[in-house]
């Protein structure tokens, strides 16, 4: 089977679903309107094998969450998803393998209402670029940049979650819940649109609470204080491991795809009613300074600096 | 050196480039603007070492060619580019080799005027892929579907170089010009601008010009006459190689990224002011026909069918 045929039988799947002024797969281009009065948001995001997953990773999975961390990002802005282009590189063509890949990755295409505009198949070490593409109103989006000293940080859901379905997968333990929030992340879109015009700034939790709280400081020139304690956990972790392991997890662990925001104080109950609305459990776990020297402070239930490596996923560490 | 510091150090450099309604890199999505009654186009293409180019190639001409070879998906649809974003994956952090990259990088991005927003960078066995953003006039794109029987097939400047300067490339042969013709591509972005209105259909040639004619004709619902004898040979070509050879490279090498696109006869005149103005050499070398059973017929220049492998670039044959 050679490449066009592979596009052919494997990733068409999305030309329904796009309408009349839109134009997927099949020609050198994608084409995509925009509505009036609005930005585009665009991220991309590879996933190495051996490094982001497992290389026997089962391919239904990787496909959802290949696609649910980009759509991460679009959260993270506030962004609307309009629909994405995937370039996929393989080893060789395993039918199996690629019905599986695609057949789940449509499946999530059509639940986030993102379509494939296309891409790339090239032969190599397994790996996938997404591109995704996303529509926000101009003047809305959720910057990293636009935090103030006082406002309130929160995250929504609980944290940790991935790292430990993460550890579970590696010591070949079983526990649907975290596995399941390990590899079918949920791409917190609904409250990204919901923070509009509320959040002074967000991102999304992919690098460890700190990393990620670090990155919102530097570039709102602030400095973070976290409350680790306050930090929501799973009765899954809570079940499974001592209190100070699940913090670890969420402080360090990474890829839990959680959204991290500031909030104005005086937005308190605007956002508690937003998030009330649309069934999204938030948690503050700090609030904003001035810069003093360190991006983020972490104290623990007695109020003492917890040691903060400068760790957080890093795809570089050897 | 970890990934944040990676980016800041050798992936900035667009950041400067940007208007005040864009966001480069530095956020969880860049954003963008696009004008009202335009279209946006995009395209990602992947580059792996060993497969797309020597796993030795000087970063710089990998760089250049990345690009170009994104754009050459712009220029095919006639669209004006906006920026582009960039996943790279690499083995490990050579701050030469990242240098070399990230300084012609960032000289193409402002030849063409297509500023970095953003991407991703990854561990991993050394590749990229670039999504580039255009804009187009609506129903002005130029889409691969849009010949009509009768209509003449076009090449823009001269084929099968960039096959010859591989073929120089490995066999250890010095070719400047054709070197060139390889490592840096010229993306027609002028040429698919001006044919807005004029051509019936377009692509780039990157898999050599029957397979790549053949899928204009598929997409098309035609097919296609090409004449052999009259595609463009360079004087570096015809300087190296019997006419034999250059027509093969021209015919199954791919890589060069010249247009290849359709005209209605009656805009032959308009076609030919239109490339004069911008100094582009074009070529009739066929035209579309009823689709009789075959995609492309080749003829020799006794009206003989050259025989045509099923051929082309094919990314996946071993």
């Amino acid at each position: 089977m050679n490449e066009f045929e592979l596009i052919g039988r494997y990733f068409h799947f999305s030309r329904a679903a796009v309408d009349g002024d839109t134009l997927g797969v099949g020609d050198d281009c994608a084409l995509l309107a925009l509505p009036a009065g609005e930005h585009l948001a665009i991220s991309t995001d590879t996933l190495v094998s051996g490094v982001h997953f497992p290389a026997d990773a089962p391919p239904g999975l990787l496909a959802k969450r290949a696609l649910r961390v980009n759509l991460s990002d679009l959260a993270a802005m506030g962004a609307d998803p309009l629909g994405f282009q995937l370039a996929i590189t393989l080893p060789a063509v395993d039918a199996e393998w690629l019905n599986g890949f695609s057949t789940a990755l449509a499946e999530d295409a059509l639940l986030f209402n993102c379509p494939l505009l296309g891409g790339d198949t090239t032969k190599g070490a397994l790996a996938m670029t997404l591109t995704v593409l996303g529509r926000v109103p101009r003047n809305r989006a959720l910057l990293r940049s636009g935090a103030q000293a006082g406002d309130l940080i929160y995250v929504t859901g609980t944290l940790g979650d991935a790292a430990a379905g993460l550890h579970c997968l590696q010591s070949g333990q079983t526990n649907d819940f975290l596995l399941d929030r390990y590899w079918q992340p949920t791409p917190r879109v609904d409250v990204g649109k919901a923070l509009q015009g509320l959040a002074s700034a967000a991102l999304d939790i992919s690098d460890g609470l700190l990393q990620d709280v670090s990155h919102l400081a530097r570039a709102s020139g602030l400095g973070a204080v976290v409350d680790r304690n306050a930090i929501p956990l799973s009765a899954a972790i809570r079940a499974i491991a001592a209190p100070e392991q699940g913090y670890s997890w969420a402080l360090f662990g990474g890829d839990d795809y959680e959204l991290c925001f500031t909030l104005p104080p005086q937005h308190r109950a605007a956002m508690e009613q937003a998030m009330a609305a649309i069934g999204v459990q938030v948690t503050a776990i700090g609030r904003m300074v001035p810069y003093g020297g360190d991006l983020v402070q972490c104290l623990d239930e007695r109020g003492s600096a917890v040691t903060v490596e400068a760790s957080g996923y890093d795809h570089f560490r050897s």
